[in-house]
């Protein structure tokens, strides 16, 4: 089966799809009967260009690594929008990635609106339009007879909701929490070593763990948007963003860590969703974690999401959660399930 | 879709499924569309019943609980022996949880032979077979078109097969290490608590962790078996249990475990298999393992693996590793997933 693909976004993790479309292009075709060709690419920085027939990924990779923008790439349209290439490209799978946005899910929720009705595979990394609509998405993916699918928007690669639903299929999931977010939990390990918040923070951001401005992981909203993403896809939930009590780790000071480590605790930011008297809640808050518990010993960036379940009690997953590569390998996934859907 | 199942074994992990298959009879109707019958049970201790339509599960629970035996269920005939009930009763699906033999994998091998060939699926937490005969009878499920499924083989119910298929599909596993047993690894938790090997195994045999005469766990042909499996079935080898390098707990002593604490490490029975010059090794042996590695935390009876992958780093699954409902959950999944296989 040959597919054709338009990236709308191609930035950090826009590249590392490509890069592994490049690396295992052999692998998919061989071992999946997967062919693809990438129609197009829209992002707002890094340029536009559609070529019917499938650009030169490789080419277009290292020009964008080089040059920073793909302007200078020769063949092709260039220009264009997102909406426009969603439109006009003759893609049939977008890969949406482009930045997102958890108070009004755009313009990510507008790509996929547009790319589902008009019967287009939607994957996407973009946690804002799913965890404020997935309701609303996934009814319009199955009127349209398609796929929509986001392992990327909980924990970059590493198994969550695959986890749930392929491998843990059959069992209650009563409860789902952890540690969601690797920037949080980078700054909570280093200052269980002794460093406090400016300076951690500083190093976190010298390292490309924390952006600029970091609000959105340190105010605990990137976990908001995961744990409503497995409250409402994994549990069943009905739950929105802005009903979720959410507390960052900006008020947690060294004196609080140091009486923690008194008990032998740590402080996590721990994302919980749990299901209470027929309804799913969920809660996003620093919590002190024994050293029983093995969230304890999560460290640095890496998360994990520990599964509570009738029949297994706690399963745990742990590995990383973000990364060029890593994020790119979901959409991978995602590309390969998809596959499977369509052709079984 | 209607499935006629038949247990081959009725012991432990056959009464697990059992009692889950009763308590998840509405989840599978209504979630997946899955409608059953037992038609048989063959257990040479518990007795063998055939009844066509279908057993009463709920009394044949029941009178077993209470008198260790199926002699006095009212209905159907009696007294089949398991290769009869897999060619006469009618079942279009046989599950094999007959005790393990990893030294000859019978007599499962040959229930599963014989099922395969008369184009019935077949669903086992039976390690010996997988272990032993992997190759043939996967080709002789893909020859007579027909399933064969067995999650439970490594961890039970704790997602390790259908982990490396379903959620980590397109990445390369190069290697995979955990602690596949139970057993040993409660063992050595509480020598590393102060107390000797003699006196825990006789605490781990009364709790019902370890078996009277424990050689398959304590001299690591358990953890072999699953190793190999995973080696195999994930990793693509070619290797038989007689080949690989394989070494118990029962020469760990407490001077051992002492020793290995002052380097703040502790010894864990660690199952390995890795890719090396095209071709896939594996070995068992007690590792001393250090404090950043998860495996040091994973305690208890319970079980981890890390898979070392090239997209993601490593990745880790930690949960439960036997028990009557863990391991009965496994079966239940490889229902699911069978149906899936067969439905979609």
């Amino acid at each position: 089966m040959a597919y054709k693909l338009a990236f709308i976004g191609f930035g950090v993790v826009g590249q590392g799809l490509a890069m592994l479309l490049e690396e295992k292009k052999k692998l998919l075709k061989n071992q999946f009967g997967i062919l693809f060709t990438v129609e197009a690419i829209s992002d707002p920085v890094k340029g536009s260009v559609c070529q019917k027939g499938g650009l030169d990924l490789k080419k277009i990779l290292s020009i964008v690594e080089k040059e920073g923008t793909i302007a200078n790439y020769e063949k092709g349209e260039k220009g264009w929008d997102s909406l426009k290439t969603i439109k006009e490209s003759n893609a049939n799978v977008i890969i949406e990635v482009s930045p997102t946005n958890i108070e009004t899910g755009e313009p990510g929720v507008s790509h996929i609106r547009e790319a589902l009705k008009r019967k287009q595979h939607v994957l996407t990394t973009n946690k804002g339009p799913i965890a404020l609509f997935y309701k609303e998405l996934s009814e319009l993916a199955k009127q349209n007879n398609v796929i929509l699918k986001f392992e990327g928007t909980v924990l970059s690669g590493t198994p969550a909701l695959n986890f749930s639903f392929d491998t843990l299929t059959g069992a209650d999931i009563q409860e789902i929490r952890g540690i969601m977010n690797g920037t949080t939990n980078y700054i909570l390990t280093k200052m269980a070593e002794g460093q406090d918040y400016n300076t951690v923070l500083k190093e976190a951001q010298r390292l490309g763990y924390a952006e600029t401005k970091p609000d959105a992981d340190v105010k605990g909203w990137d976990a908001l948007a995961k744990i409503v993403i497995l409250a409402n896809v994994v549990m069943g939930g009905n739950i929105k963003p802005k009903d979720v009590p959410t507390q960052g780790i900006t008020d947690i000071t060294l004196d609080d860590i140091n009486a923690a480590k008194k008990e032998e605790k740590k402080y996590k930011l721990i994302g919980r969703a749990w299901k209470e008297g027929g309804t799913v809640k969920a809660k996003v808050s620093p919590e002190k974690i024994a050293r029983e518990d093995f969230l304890y010993h999560v460290n640095g960036v890496t998360n994990a999401l520990t599964f509570s379940t009738d029949v297994l009690g706690n399963v745990t997953v742990v590995g990383p959660g973000a990364g060029k590569k890593e994020t790119g390998f979901s959409l991978l996934t995602d590309f390969i399930s998809m596959h499977h859907a369509i052709t079984s």
